[in-house]
Order: C-alpha cells, then structure tokens, then sequence
C-alpha cells in the first residue's frame, strides 16, 4: 500500500436541502464516509445488497424492548415483503406484539417518575414506556387458553419454540401482528431464550390447572436444530441484528454449526467491545470463529435501534422500489 | 425538605496511603460518596447486608464472558461460601467453566489482531481472550459422552436445566469449578439460554448418534417453576447481577411470578437506560413491576464487571472475616 | 395526576415506505415517541421552535471532529441562513474548516490501520479519517502570515478570538468555509480554547519570527465579556450542542453571567451523566445552575452527531420551507 | 508468529481473600489479563514505570468533575510527592479546589431530585453532588479581590494561566489545597481553558470596576509556549489523563509542538474512539500524530476516573513503598 492508495477518497462535506429523502440523506452520509455516517451508509449498502442476493436467508435477531416502543409495524411488513426470512427473538419482543395483537396498548410515558407511584396504579415501565397491567392480564389469558388447546391437540408431541409460535400465528386475526405474518408467509420465529419471558408465566399457570399428560411441553434444543438445517439448506447467510445478547448469537452459532458461515451482517448496537461481551462484539471478532467469512459485507452501527434500523429500512426501501415483493428464502 | 437536610454530608476528599487494603479503599469512595465511586461503595453495603441476612436467598445472575476472562475461581468461592444461593447464568459462561474443569485454558491475547489469520490457526477470540479450537472439541467429546450416558440413565425423562447441570456436576472431579462447587454444595444452576451456547452442539451431536428414544430432553419451561419454587420458599430475596441480559430478567421475573421482589439489587453493568433495554434499566424502574420492593437496598453501578464485581467481594470478604462461612439458603 | 393521565398517549408503532422525505420519518420517530427516537423528534420540534422564535439568540456549540467529518457546509449554511446567530468551537475545528478553505481534504481512511505506519507515511489519523501532514503544513504557512499581517495592522491591540476569527474571515475567499460565512453575515465565532489546537503552534511560530512588540496578542477573558454582552441584549436565548465540553460550558456560562437562562436546548452528545462531566450532565441539571429556565424547550439526544444532527437539520429545512430566510439576532 | 507464540499466556483466573491490599487485588487483576482488568493492571505497570523513571516529567491532565467529587487530597499529594510535574486542568476544577481552600464545601446529595427546586434554594446541581450558591460567593469575593491585588502588583504585565495560578498559590494557606500544593513545590498548573468556568464571572467583576490600565490581562497564547518550554527541556515525558477534552489535547499538542512525543500515557475515559473525539482516541490513534512514541507504554482504561484512578495510585503507592519521594522534573 503506497501513500496516494490512502488518500484517494476525500470526505466531501455533506449538503441538505429541503425535502431531502431518507435515502438522499444516506447518500449525503455516503459522501462524508466518516465516523457514524460512514458506518450507517456501510449498513444500508450491506442491507440492500443482502435483500438483493436471491439465494441469501436472512435472519433478523432481536433484543431489546423495540417492539413496545414501536418498530412492531416495520418489522412485520419486512416479514411480509420477505425483507427477512427468519426472526430470532427474544420472548419479550413476541409477548409484546402479541399484547398489541389482542387490543392492547403500550403508551408514551416519562423515564423521570416515582415508580412506587406507578406500581400502585399497576402501570409497568420500560423507560419511558408504560404498559397497563391490563393488557398484560388480557393477554395472559389468551395465551393461557391458546396453550391448553394446543396443549391439547398436540398430546404430549415435544415443540420447537418455532412450532409453538406458528401454532400461535395461526390463532391470530390482527394482520399487523408480527406473530401472524410470520404464520402467514411461512417465516418461522425462533425464541432461544422463550422461557425469559412472560411465557414462563403463562406456561405455569397452564400446567398448573392441566394434568400432567396435557401440559405442553416445549424442548430446549429443538429450536437449535431446525436453525441448523435452515443454514444448511440455504445458500448463503445474512443477519440483521437489533440490540445483541441471545438472539444475535444463537444465528451466529447456527451459521457456525451448520458449517457456513455469514455473508452479510449488518450489527446496530449500543454495546462496546472492550467488555467482552457478545454484544459488543466486532464483526471481525466474528470471522476468527468462523461464523463470519472473510470477505463478507459487514458493519456494525454504534447508535439506537429505533432511529439507525428505521433510517435503514427506509433508505433501502427507497432504493428497492415501491412493489418490490422478494421471494423469500431458503 | 429544607435547605439544610439537603447539605448536611459534605463530601470528604479520599486519602490514600501505601498499603492499603481493599475495604480501606472503599471506605475512602464512600467518604467522597459521589459519582461512580459512592454507588460502588453503595454496592459493598448492600452486597454485604444481603449476605448478613440469613432469611435471604441470594442469586447471582452472570452474562458475559466472564469466566473465560478470569472470574470463574470467585464464583466458585462465593457458592462455597454460600455467599449466593443460586446461580443464573448464559449457558457460555458453565461451557467456559467446563472448558477448564477438563483440562483446556483461555489465552491472553490482544484485540487488535488479524481475525481471519486467527481463523486459520483454529484461535477463537473473546476480544483479547484467544480460545484454541483444541480445548473446545476436547471439552465437546467429554460432554457428548456424558450427554449420551445421562440420556440412557434418564430414559426420557425430561430435564431441566438445572437438573442436567447437577448431573454434569456429579461426574466432575475439579473442585475449582463452578458446575462442581454447585454441585457439592447443592447451589442450583439455572440456564433459562441453554441451548443458546455450545450445549446446543454438544446436544445436536448427541442427537444424531442415539436411538430417539434415549435422546437426552431438556424442557424449556421446567426450570422456570422451579425458580419460582425457589423464590416462594424464601424469606427474603437478594439479586447481584453482573451484565444484565436473559440471567438477570429470569431472577427478577421469577421473584414476580413468586408474588414477591427482591429486597436487596446490585447491579453491576455497561448498558444504560436510554435505549429501553432491560440489561440497562435502573433499579428504580423495576419497582414498577413489583420485581423489586420499593424500600430494598440497590444500586446500580456502571462499569466493567471484570474490575467492579472482584472490589465489591474482596472488600465484603474483608468486612465479614477470614472464617466466615454461610449458611444458605431457603 | 390520576391514572388515566398517564395513559392517554398509545406508542404508534411507526410505518415506513417508499421515498419517504426526512421529515416524514421523523414524524413516524413522533408517532412512536420512545427511548432515541422520541428524544430527535422532540429535538426537531425544539429546534424549529428557537428558529421560528424571531427573537431568540441561537448558539452553536461545537466539539468533536465533526468539521473534518463532513459538517463543514452544513455548519456554514446554518449561518448563511441565521439559523444560527454565534457559533462556539473549538479551535480545532476551525482550523480544519481553514484547512479546506486553503484548498486541503481530509481523506476517508480506516481506523484499523498501523498508526505508525501512518507517522511515518505524514498522514495524521482522527478515528477513520486521515489528515496529509502537507495540508496541515499548507495551513499553517498561511495563517502564519496572516498572523503576522494582522499583528502589525493591529500595532499591539489585544483581541478576543472572535475579533481574530473576524480578521481570518475577511481575508478567507472562499464561501463554503465556516469562517467565511461567519464574517459575510457577523455571526461572531467564540473559541474559549482557541490556544488548545495549532493555532498555538501557528501563534508560536508567528511569535518567534515577531519582534515583541509585533506579537499578535489575543486575550483570554475579552470573548468571554463579549458573549456575556450578546446574551444581555438578547431578548430570548437558545442553544444546540455538538459534543459538549468546552463549547457548551462557554454558552451556558455566558447566560448565567447575563443574569438570563436558556429558553431552548438541544443537546447532541454520546456522554452521560453518572460520570459527573458537563458534558454528559442533563439539560435538567442544567436548571439547578440557572443556566436553564424551567419552561424552556429542552432534549439530549444520545447519539453519533453525524447522523443525529443533519437529520435533525434536515427535518427542520423542511417544515421551515426551501426559501426561508432567518433575520438573525440579537 | 507462529499459533504456540499466540497460546503461551494463560488466563490464571483471580483469587481473593480477606484482607487483600489493593495492589494485590491488582495482581490478581494482571493474573487475569482480561477486558477492563487486564487493562487497569496495565495502568498500574505504566504509571509506577514512569514515576520511577528519574527523567520523566510528568503531566496529569485533568477534566470532568473530580476534585468536587473528592480527589482533591490524591492531587494535592502526587504534587507534593512529585509523582505529577505539571498539572493541566479544567479551570473548573481549580475553582472547585478554591471553594474548599476558602472553607466551602460540595455535599453529597442525589441525581434524582427536582432541580428547579434546588435552583430556587440555591443550590448547584453536579450530578450527585450539591454545591451551596453562597461557597461561590464566597469564592467569587476572595478571588476578585486577588485579581484586583496581582493586577494592581504587575501593572499591566500579560500572565500566562500558569503565572496566575502560581501568584494565587502564593496567597493560599490550605496546604490540602491542589493549588496552594502546586505553589509549594513549583509544579506549574496549566489552564488551557481558564477563561470557560467561573474564573470568566471573577475576572469580568474585577475588569468592571477596575480602571482599564489596572485589569488583569491573561494571554491566551502564552501557557502554550511555556509547556512547549518545558516539554522540550525534558528528557523524557509522561501524560496520565482523567477524562481528556482540552487539558489531554494541551498535552499531546505540546509534546509534538517541542518534537519529542510522549513516552508514556496513562489514559482514563468514558469516552470512546468511533465518535472521533480527542477524549475517546485511543493512544494508538496518537502515534500517527507524533504526539506518543511507538514504543511507549500505554494504556486507555475505561471505566469512571473516580474508581479507577484511586485504585491505580494506590497500587502504585504501595508499590513504592511509605516514604517514596520523587524528585521531579524537568
């Protein structure tokens, strides 16, 4: 590498205008290249290059309390257009859309309150989200219902959290629910971490007034196999990951357990990696273990979740074209 | 309020001597009491008041990969001690204890390598961890085997996590690990991510070479009554959390689901609050959820657990005494 | 407040499509209202406030590297515009807005790199920007005679940074440039840290090669009177921050010295306030100081203020209109 | 390199026990290696190396709110002790210092509190300390009347920031005070930034009701000289920062503006360098300026100044031993 190869790209200043649209804002992020504008452009080209591989399986991963605080909608139209063809999520986000899918509401709240005061009138927090007791009840018994009937119907038979969730998907009407368009599209929705979450709840109270033949019964591997055999099968990888810890690294693993390996990955993060953690993890710390190739496309976002992953959906919606419709994977 | 109560602990400039010991140095962070240093001299308090309690059971719920990075003989310590009753952790974290019960190490290395030259020489990194190939596949055949062997014990029963972890445990011989330490002194393991974790290969690997019929099974939920179990017959509750993630929302959700809350939080983490995520919320927000009581002892202390979580027990350590040995609990 | 107060505002989970201007987006950011993206949007809605309130003094502070990073015609056109009416930097980023007004780049580079690879090829680094040694030298030569220039027309005068900032811009051609801007619409630039970048090293050399009596003398304290006099005759105040440090301390201070307050705040920033550092500190804690007014329009936006600031401009030239024109004040 | 070089440290994981002292637990923090611990011992390795290097001369740069939060004595003392050879600060933090030299205090008090509240009581908010109105008066009193006396003593003659320091030293009787300590033993103070903190309100007081031929004039220009002075003269050179902004910048400029660069740096931030801020910029990221040496010893911890820097200067005092006593330099 001589000294011109290093200074062959000058930053050139950004220019606004009025009425600029998402994706002319990326380009002008594009332009400067620098800092977080140029890691943001990095994931709109990874992202739109990703949808446009015919033969790549994306997986979305999921954590963080995205879906109360309003990315519900997103994530189920890129379900629907097959922007993504796996969700790997954590129970909560599912509970969650779930909640709104059976008439509930999550509500703009303020972080900066006595939270005594909220546990008295039975409104939970999720910073400055609140979720009225209520709608956590109401879908509690839903759910309880749903899993005693399927419970039921399945006699014993072992699920995968897939197969529950499809199970659920196909109970539902609402078709804003991500749970249903994943049923609807055959998108299957993995919860390594299902029992973190209001489902624990709800399958206990199911076991508690079923008898013991009758209790659904959910294994805890069952879910890492088929994940294994969708990488398998598929012909290239990529992965889309909102927030880290459990589900990031189950589709890693997969993709590592299946041999292959990612060729795209698009990380949005507010973890760093000097601690150690997954999370934080660089994509190229992802490439020693072999669950990144080397020449993949990939970058990681340091920023929220809810502004960065809507500016690139949005960016590479624009790029796509109104009635782009893909065909989905694997 | 008036004026004076607001002004009434002056903030007392700390002053170091050669030789001090470690609770010396905390008491001069409580002197200055403000900042990082007054929550962590705060963090000693309630960790050691927890301790004191002999009605509290105490969980430590541990993501992160800090037993590859060092942690793992103060784990094994404090569930000796019984300075914590029951362990909550990402499945990585016991693989990583396992890796070294059977022989294998983790590697100083540095960050700032060529990960795909690290890839080629079978070296997985953990930021500047370096793990070889080699101690996983040994760590892997060991566990096969005993996965193979539980399986024709177990004749289909379905296991739960910690069920599976005391099973594992029993057929360890070093007594420096943590699945060990659990084991003898009967600490329940808890790993609501299992399957999210080499477990979930060893599992895949197991699968494949039995008869279906003596398939090892791990039931998702199971562990979860039993946390629930746990928390009902407890006294008092107590959660130190180093990380946050899945570990930390199963104690708090199972303390829910007990119709109790913790009277007694450290928190030791990176995340923040902004950005709504649970490995981020404040001790404060989790009293809106009735997971933890509104007059219990909490703190949250931001920073990186491989230095604060080993200040806070050396200096608890120092207060409690040479000999001290606890009695657990419930 | 009762209970039905505090949830009167449902989360509505944003929608995205096609082309989509910025504005739109932000509108959906609006609708959501959560962690990040309900902060920006109610940071476009301050800063369309402070810009429609024809009577209020609006500041720039600006740290961090964002001028090399491509905020230079940004920053330039807010001023052409008046939407800003004083802008506070550091030097730093004034000499980078000269150095590209000389006919200098800075060039997109990677932050992976052998730093000393880079010193002895005389390519300076800023995270993944790379600055040629020869650009920084270019500069230097001619603010050095500027410098010099000015010194003698000055016959010993001691100035205030902005009275020397004045003096660069009216010698500075070309348009785009920060400090041209500034002077063709007399919009004053504060650097309270001017020392603190290479201007020292161009007043050192400038210095060594002056007689004393010849030496340009800026005064530490003159600018700090002067904005205290801009923030005394202005009818309302408000401020936007980049960064932090020492240019936001400098604005809210000269409020407070003004006997006055901010009516209006948005603060960019990725520090935060368990530290204790000013630049992480709340616009809450800001009131405390009298640096705030209660009622005043306030958000801190945590965030990469590569992104979070041009799409806040962004959304603002858009509400604003493409023909608006700012009077400017005091 | 071959793969046996990359494997021959192994992670020896810690052990702790009652009583340790603190350089102990930092062993056991070396013995890990890892993540934050690994770094901090490293911290401890590269301070004790410079402060036993008899030809260092030393810089502590200084930002954030520390010597409010409780530093003061630890500053005062490495002064004194001569472990530091120049202190470059916020002129925040020498006001905080003069508060308490004047009989003031800071209190401790809580972050989440109304702080309109305090505004209406007088009360400064930092943080999770309370500064009382009157400590400032007080502060403001004694100090106007300073400058009225030294501007009267030196009749116009231009300061620089380090002359101003030295000639209020001499007028301070706390020996607990940093700047009175810094008088006693010659060690200059530099305040790149003096004029953006309280210093400004004294200094426009002291202008108004001073004749112009009697006001105190400080250089802007002329501490930059001094330091460069003084870099060049010393054979070797140090830097240990808390918290970084302008006083790091003045360090690192310095050194190259004298041709030399560093020889050692011990960087404590929150910050972090993909942001592409000076406080966040690794040490590797210097090289490339010439500001540091390739082989010098360097480290960037991260984690909150207040916790980690007591802990490397007490590991290191103890290394040392009671009654070490360093020269000083240059």
């Amino acid at each position: 590498m001589n000294r011109r190869d290093l200074l062959n790209a000058p930053v050139k200043p950004m220019e606004l205008k009025s009425k600029m649209t998402v994706n002319q804002l990326i380009q002008q992020f594009d332009n400067a290249g620098s800092f977080g504008a140029g890691r943001l452009a990095t994931a709109c080209d990874v992202f739109e290059n990703m949808v446009r591989d015919e033969k790549c399986t994306i997986f979305l991963a999921l954590a963080g309390a995205v879906v109360p605080a309003g990315l519900r909608y997103i994530i189920a139209d890129l379900i629907r257009k097959r922007l993504i063809d796996a969700l790997v999520s954590t129970g909560a986000n599912m509970i969650h859309d779930l909640i709104e899918a059976f008439g509930g509401h999550h509500y703009k709240g303020q972080w900066f309150i006595d939270d005594f005061f909220l546990y008295k009138y039975h409104i939970n927090r999720i910073y400055d989200i609140f979720v009225p007791e209520e709608d956590f009840v109401k879908a509690d018994k839903i759910l309880i219902e749903m899993f005693d009937e399927i419970a039921k119907e399945k006699q014993g038979e072992v699920l995968s959290t897939n197969e529950l969730m499809r199970l659920i998907g196909s109970r539902l009407e609402n078709p804003k629910s991500i749970v249903r368009a994943a049923y609807e599209t055959s998108v299957p929705i993995f919860l390594p971490a299902m029992r973190d979450s209001e489902f624990a709840y709800i399958h206990i109270v199911h076991k508690e007034r079923s008898k013991n033949d009758k209790t659904l019964s959910v294994d805890s591997f069952k879910e890492a196999s088929e994940m294994v055999a969708l990488a398998r099968k598929s012909e290239r990888l990529g992965m889309v990951v909102i927030g880290g810890g459990v589900p990031r690294n189950a589709v890693q693993h997969a993709t590592l357990m299946a041999d292959k390996g990612l060729d795209y990955a698009v990380i949005i993060t507010t973890d760093r990696p000097e601690y150690g953690g997954l999370s934080g993890s660089t994509p190229e710390e992802t490439i020693s273990w072999g669950k990144l190739k080397k020449k993949a496309g990939k970058v990681m976002v340091i920023g929220d979740a809810m502004i960065i992953f809507p500016l690139t959906v949005a960016a590479v919606l624009e790029r796509l074209g109104k009635d782009f419709q893909r065909k989905g994977n694997p």
